[in-house]
């Protein structure tokens, strides 16, 4: 069962429960420690993904393969959770997919940035805009350690001020002015490109639709999407009491070449 | 712009607005007609997508490039409507993505194998089953107008009797008695790989977390999700009156090697 | 089981089933007709709520006693539907009971109108004001039926040029400037009482809940509510696919004497 | 203003902000402590509600008149939460108003006992069953406190043993298995009343409607709710990120005379 074993420098995910579960890079003769014990790490090694380790107290974690998602959720320093709720949906609105060439602002923590890196391999490329250098260093460093920094450009620079890149797939927006960085993403975008902003508030959403239909895009829309976990057990099914009630609203706009709205260059003789 | 030009045999997507847009595969000297007037396909050959062309009423379309969600909501026949919002978590929960080899029961019309396909491009398989041939024609039909037929395994069989593949990534059910295929699913999966259940009643979510917990899976989670469209306008902005409040719930599980439940075989020597 | 039999003029609701269920006048020699045959109102003479009655058809319908939200969901020619769940959150938001003295506006078709007229009896009273004085004759016919009217008073007039009332418990607001009411309603409301107010854009709401604020109110909140049926089967069980997304927001402050934020009027030492 | 002003003997909730307001009874010479230092209660007295008192501090209060639901918030020792969103549906599919005699079990903390004895008000009567007598003394205390004791029967006993009420309006059920009091719930309601149930877990409902259809109720509908917080600030309006997923289902049948379904009894000759 190669490329399913444990070997030096895998990543595991060391799982108890739902709430215990463990990102750990496997190194020779060091142990992991836990509420439930201390792990070996060498009991890991030769091991397949799926079986079992015990810690000193008898413990058992499943021995995991870190999936996106878990790098995702394990993000050092995140700035803000991204819930796979809106990963998802931002994949389908974006229609980002394997070859995808996107650019992406702000970068953050990265966290968004992986899972777009993992989507568009082996051929396409993120190219990731901050700002902020020291976001970038960070947003580096979990991109190396999920394996993804070979398809990201981490650049520095103000996307409002312009973007370097031309006749890209997407656009992906999560900063504090999408509807200033519109006009760019516009330039950068080939025709029929896609550009999906992710805003906490309505007052960000109003404006960026309100760009959007100045620079011309179609097929606008913006939705917002709840998640509920269910407790499953027979006799004792429920929804969970508490859930996330909002994370941030999602736009998505399509490019036309031209930059006015449909409505005002057509000149239909009859409706 | 090479690439983003339309071409004899290009698939475009006639916008006119979010309800009427149009799936249409560009035929020499063929016309395609609306309520709007009809469209001369000669018209849209050398334009690059994200330009218009007008009907002979004089009613301006958008050509789009259809994106692998415009295949899926315009599947021919589709038995049931996958949302976005579900395709987006379903990708999420089995961590799907290039490369991976994923067993997907059953195939239905084909909408959420044409997802799967999409994002296992290039090297990845979708091995799709279904014990309904007409469903597989329909499907087969329906992923050749995707462009994504090459990238997937059509199988017509029953799953809960057996799957032939091994060692697959993952395993994605959208049938009525998904926890009779849950021990089939696991002989299927690698260790730890992941298995993504839909189903649209409790009943159905109840019996098939039994199975998963009685088949070793832990990381069991039930989810379901509520995604709502917002007016966006400066002075009319609101929430649409109708929502789509129920599509089905998402059960997702992680194998384990053993096939019983962590709680039972650990033997911790405190807590 | 004096009360609970059927006479001569009393409002029947004839339940075949969810959707079909009519509210009807029992009038002596009268015959009612539906899709399942017409009844004789003299059949109903004498029985008791809760029984049932045959068409000529042989369908049964029960004889159900209308309550004050049959009256409401039937209110004639209503503009506006109006929620059990909005209904629910504004009496609990406006604490609105038995004895209150309460101003409305607008009427509209009078199905908020109904349901307060019933909680605030039999001391209480409802001053209703629309600037329409055909919603208002409707409205009292909707009132009439449901044999409230006695408990309002209808007025036509612009609550934004002058609430007559004083010292009222509560004032709860569905029309399209409720900002512009709120100063009114200050005057109107005896200290500590209660604004609701039921909008449906967003925009409404930030310039109430900004008018409230200069006003003085305070415990200021805005809700918004989801209603969602489940369809309840033994092995068929799953929310209905459709719910009612988005009616309105309730915004929601009390009346402090003063009139100015407490925040500014507040000399703390410490805090 | 009589009826607005501060006396010995008062119920005053002191306002400071959403998260920080007291229900207190004001007593001459005491001192209420707060984290913004103490009030003199002395210094209420002949206050009307909506003015303000200042701690020693110098931080602002206002005063406000307790509502039922501010009482119902902050019953002592509740064991379970109940939100006015429940409140509100509760009484709206119960039609209980003003005049209602309504049974209750269990009482449980007396919550929502305080509310519907609020709106049976002033010729109604609301009789709350609980096995627990200690749970009943803390209920007396609870609605004395709210003034509403005078409202209710208060009984210690097993309602699925028999109920002692005949001809009842309403039957409201908040406890662990409703179904088994369907049958008694059958025999106390007139005909037409009402039974309203609200439970956690969908097992539950499921039993709660087999007896409900069993015992020859209609109108059965199951429903869920959630609410929604809104955060309203020009520039900054986003809805609460936490929001309570899930509280109960509510189940509501109305009763027929006959004991059998409808479609049972029912020979129509056509359709």
């Amino acid at each position: 069962m190669s490329g399913n074993e444990v070997g030096e420098g895998s990543d595991v995910l060391l799982y108890l429960d739902a709430r215990r579960n463990y990102l750990v890079r496997v190194r020779r003769g060091e142990r992991f420690h836990t509420h439930r014990g201390f792990i070996l790490l060498d009991d890991l090694l030769g091991k397949s993904f799926g079986e079992a380790v015990l810690s000193n107290l008898g413990h058992r974690f499943i021995i995991l393969k870190p999936t996106v998602y878990d790098y995702v959720m394990k993000s050092v320093r995140s700035t803000q959770i991204l819930y796979p709720k809106d990963i998802g949906l931002i994949l389908v609105y974006s229609a980002v997919g394997p070859g995808s060439r996107v650019v992406e602002a702000g970068t953050g923590s990265g966290a968004l940035t992986t899972a777009l890196a993992s989507f568009v391999r082996p051929r396409g490329r993120v190219y990731s805009y901050d700002i902020r250098p020291e976001f970038q260093r960070r947003a580096a460093s979990n991109l190396e350690r999920a394996g993804l920094l070979g398809f990201v450009d981490l650049k520095v620079g103000d996307v409002s001020q312009g973007i370097e890149e031309q006749d890209v797939d997407a656009v992906v927006l999560d900063l504090a002015t999408p509807w200033a960085v519109v006009p760019r993403a516009r330039e950068a975008l080939k025709g029929g490109g896609i550009l999906v902003s992710f805003s906490p508030t309505i007052e960000q959403v109003v404006k960026t639709v309100s760009a959007l239909e100045e620079e011309g895009f179609v097929d606008i829309e913006t939705v917002e999407s709840f998640l509920r976990r269910v407790k499953v057990k027979a006799g004792e099914t429920r929804p969970e009491a508490l859930m996330v009630g909002h994370t941030g609203y999602i736009t998505r706009g399509r490019k036309t070449e031209g930059g006015t709205r449909p409505s005002q260059s057509a000149q239909p003789t009859s409706s």
